[in-house]
């Protein structure tokens, strides 16, 4: 009766506003604490306080004609003890106040009608603090005459134990159970049923699930997914380790340290990021970086080198140790960019820099390397080693077309954890390793099936040669390794009789669902049957399929799809562009799978590509720690268990120098 | 260089045979050996040989006119042994020869044109043996003039020691992750990401994950991804416990033990059956039936009652302690049934029969018990619980039509665990109960996802209720309880908003994706927004839902879809049909969601409803040996593990009394 009389009572009060066109996120009231309620800190983890005060002027909240209150106070204390204001706590100087507006809709409705709501803002935002010691905290803002708005945080009580010396993570971007699932089949062949060999994931002492949702939405994006892994933090979408405040500006917004800042700033440890996206892309660019707006690439790269800077406090950062992947185009000199080379300001700070395989190779292990092999993205595994002929694509950081050297993530990963092992072994320290499997993601998207599994297995090879190389340097011992995602994507086909049928309806017949989805005939030879129990070595080594175009082909189907053409065969032409443009939103690619049959997509018009899914992501770990990575957990769980395993939890944090 | 050679000779080798339309399940050749090559056993585990030797008259694969060969002999041996016959080695007498043919299509085209391949064939069979040593065996068919067909078994080395007194086995059917993370947002509430409450299962102490795929395709049925599961060895689609062998009959087929059936002659333990569905559904039947056709419904009600019987041997076995479901129609006397009530029947043999909810509870916890709740499957926890006018579409066991007291789930497992656990003190034997939610499968088959999320939730309820109740009756420390799944199915829409617009297109426009997708609406009140931190208690109580039916829901799509229409809004009338068929297959249908918009699918046209996905599921343990659920495995590896917590594995197992 209780849970009935709540259900009245809110049925009168609820407003008519919409949740996908929040005011701003994190903020229940029109006073805004960040970071929000129930968050969690790793102690002595760096971060900034923002309070909003705000009132809009119009629309189901308004509030005193637009005019918010400037009597506004934020008081904080540990639990149980009194509240004292939060300068006072933090010993800092009270900041100034900004005021501002900003306009936002309703609802889907009052977007269509361009019904605006102006609010009124007034805030403050307090630089660099830190919590130290365990246990919870209460943070109450007072505002607009009496109403209130609190935050329960909790400094977490980590063990006092180190367990490794060095990490290593691996995301694998947009890599969802059922991704592994498909790759496994594709490159490890079954006689009976059983595999006869696994993948190296499959293989790991912990396994565990992560749970993917953000600050405010259940579908995230790289950049909030991967905040929340390194930082403990969920973030907003296109946020980079620091939370969307209402100032639509991308900078000065409330920022919060990650692991791999706390283990250079404690330990004085080698800090490296890997990637086959562009490399001021999400992923990387949320190791040591922190923006609300992931598309200010110009800025990520200046952070790289520099860290924070402006006018506002944040710890220094002497730049990362090596940079390896794509995206040169943001590190030419031109209009966006200040006519500043990138290449030669990196050099005169004491970086070798490289552009292709060979010159990624010959890098001296001593030295920072910046490495950047491509414009855009790096080619694919399957473009760079099985449809070759698709590198006429590629184009040079230079500019020019056509296939050259690049690394693939293999070569990237062990260059990288050479110079870092290098380094950190001439320095005493430890080292830390972000690399990237971007393009299972960005494939995925382009509903590209082959080139996204080619890069999961990829990163599966990358992952046995990595554990291989740590044993011959001799840092296995002392090396946490883990693997995980950030978010999901998320049948079988006779494509001989698919292309030999004329009409649409006649296509899907070929089709095979239960018994007729057959075996995997991706790990025998084109001609032979799966049932065949002879094992076949792929033309590139274990652990990679013997043809990728057989006639029976794993079909694509997953959770959010636009308008496109299937024929469930791979494109051995260049990458899926399902669908195009035109005036009222994406409509099918003709030009794209044309031996295919239509289908209509599930997901908004003006989305010319899959999404992301609210699935939960696998979790491997191998190494000292590993057991702390067993089980279900959220993302920011991640970020604590990392912490825990390299020790950055200590109640009284030391930060070491610092040699580049 | 090797590959490449193997992939030329391979080449000119390959035959037209099509995987998809196989000759025979796991015959490579012309010999078949049942069980195939590389399967696993439990020590002493009961199971049939079958050979088979075979003649295609045409096609492909053509041999001596389609005259299979009469001397054919098949020999075992341990690992370096010498080999010999079959029946010496056994001690067994030397079964008659078989002889009959079938027909069969090499290919889709083949099917198109009509032209069948007749296959002439010599088979024997080897009943009721065991193999009792630790170690490899191998196994030759030699036939057809000098072919050979060779399989090599392993006895698994299993732990002698016993953790487990009792065992229950949770299947939540077509349960993947992705089931998973959709319904732990509709139950549970989340402030700035952090859930406030979690799903039993997310506290299990060990989680894993497992492959799902068969002995002779990816995609899976339930009966043998059940049969997997219990008996550690995969099978064909609609095979339970029972190899699919080349006679198209459904019985004689080579058979083998489950870890029910082994648990039962070994122990004299207490054997439950649970399921949602009709009791002789596929589930349910894999824990102590054989047949290659899971439609075999009379007889497998038979063999519930009284094991295999004909003219062949197999152990005795002495009735199920309880059954409880639906599917009362395969139970009353008609001429499917030889006239003969079932009902009657078992009352004659001793059992308590049982109708409906309240004669379940006024079972005398010391007898044997029948409870078939319904005609067809129990309805889902959704019309019991929410949407209780559609009960009107109920049918009780006797026919009638219209609401009655029917048990969910939950009321059904904790009365079984009290028969059986006090029927086990009795006797001093431990006791094993299968409880499956069912209906999550069948609802994901109609596309109609919140149903199908209602019965998942109600399989958390269940669990949390049985490892409560465990307790209070003092067997949770003796209690082995594992939750897993058989296979996979597998965004947010501002439902308001789509329901206003009168184009398709436009429809679609109400997809939110990335930050539009929102948080989970089912846990606030409808108008109170999501962003409101207050906890609000569902009124079926918590771990459900606080409201089904919000403005912003969760958008249902996943891998393998029939036509369909969408307004991703739930349907409280009555489950979804999405697809109606013509004469040239299945279209939408225009009764199903009609203000939503129309989506072509993917798979075959000749399917109404989605189908299973490839994808790994995941396994959840408690209790003693849960342990051995961690990580990464196979289907298979749940019933060795299971065998090896119950200790089923001695080298000497002794059969138990068992006391009716």
């Amino acid at each position: 009766m209780v849970a009935f009389k709540l259900l009245t009572v809110a049925l009168v009060a609820g407003s008519a506003v919409a949740q996908t066109f929040r005011r701003t996120a994190s903020c229940p009231k029109l006073g805004c604490v960040f970071p929000p309620d129930q968050v969690d800190f790793v102690a002595g983890q760096t971060f900034d306080i923002r309070i909003e005060v705000q009132a809009p002027v119009n629309g189901s909240e308004a509030y005193n004609n637009g005019k918010p209150d400037p009597n506004f106070s934020v008081k904080i204390g540990g639990e149980g003890a009194e509240l004292m204001d939060v300068t006072t706590f933090f010993g800092i100087a009270d900041p100034a106040v900004e005021s501002y507006n900003f306009t936002y809709y309703e609802d889907l409705f009052a977007s269509q009608a361009g019904a605006k709501t102006p609010v009124n803002v007034l805030a403050k935002s307090y630089r660099n603090i830190q919590l130290h010691n365990p246990g919870k905290y209460k943070v109450v803002l007072t505002y607009n005459g009496g109403m209130t708005t609190e935050a329960t945080w909790e400094v977490l009580p980590l063990s006092d134990c180190k367990k490794a010396k060095n990490v290593i993570v691996f995301i694998g971007d947009g890599m969802a159970t059922s991704m592994v699932s498909a790759a496994r089949l594709l490159a490890h062949k079954t006689v009976n049923g059983r595999y006869q060999s696994r993948m190296k994931m499959d293989e790991a002492p912990a396994y565990g699930s992560q749970m993917t949702h953000s600050l405010d939405s259940f579908i995230t994006d790289s950049a909030n997914s991967a905040s929340a892994l390194f930082t403990g933090k969920k973030m907003t979408v296109n946020g980079l380790n620091a939370y969307t405040d209402s100032t639509g500006k991308g900078f000065a917004n409330p920022k919060v340290e990650t692991v791999f800042e706390m283990f250079r700033r404690i330990t004085g440890g080698q800090v490296g990021i890997v990637s086959k996206a562009y490399i001021a892309d999400a992923t990387p660019a949320a190791v040591c970086t922190h923006t609300s707006q992931r598309s200010q690439y110009t800025a990520i790269i200046e952070q790289y080198l520099n860290g924070v800077t402006g006018n506002f406090t944040w710890f220094p950062w002497q730049g990362v140790d090596l940079l390896f992947g794509g995206g040169a185009e943001n590190f030419l000199a031109g209009p966006g960019n200040g006519n500043v080379s990138q290449f030669e300001r990196w050099a005169s700070h004491g970086y070798q820099v490289g552009y292709n395989n060979t010159q990624l190779q010959a890098f001296d292990n001593a030295e920072r390397a910046l490495g950047l092999f491509t414009r855009g993205n790096i080619s694919t595994w399957l473009d760079q080693h099985v449809y070759k002929d698709t590198l006429d694509f590629a184009v040079t950081p230079q500019g020019a077309r056509g296939a050259y050297d690049q690394p693939g993530l293999k070569e990237m990963t062990l260059k990288a954890i050479d110079i870092l092992h290098t380094r950190a072994k001439a320095r005493g320290t430890g080292f830390s390793l972000m690399s990237e499997a971007a393009l299972i993601d960005k494939e995925m998207h382009v509903q590209d099936v082959d080139r996204a599994l080619g890069d999961l297995l990829e990163l599966d090879d990358t992952l046995r040669a990595t554990l291989k190389h740590l044993e011959e340097i001799g840092e296995l011992e002392d090396t946490l390794v883990v693997v995980t995602a950030d978010y999901g994507h998320g049948c079988t086909a006779d494509t001989k009789f698919l292309e030999a049928q004329t009409a649409d309806r006649a296509k899907r017949n070929a089709v095979g669902v239960y018994q007729n989805s057959g075996l995997s005939a991706y790990t025998v030879p084109e001609g032979v049957l799966p049932t065949n129990h002879t094992q076949f070595t792929s033309p590139q080594g274990d652990g990679f399929p013997v043809t990728w175009d057989p006639r029976y082909t794993i079909a694509h189907g997953w959770a959010a799809i636009p308008d496109k053409r299937e024929d469930f065969k791979i494109n051995s032409y260049h990458e899926r562009i399902p669908a195009v443009s035109n005036t009222s939103g994406y409509f099918f690619n003709p030009q794209d799978n044309p031996a295919g049959f239509a289908m209509t997509g599930n997901i908004d018009v003006s989305e010319g590509q899959g999404v992301h899914s609210l699935v939960d992501v696998p979790v491997y770990a191998w190494g000292p720690g590993h057991e702390l990575f067993r089980g279900v957990m959220g993302n920011v769980d991640i970020a604590f268990r990392l912490a825990e395993a390299l020790d950055l939890g200590k109640t009284s944090n030391v930060t070491a120098p610092y040699t580049k």
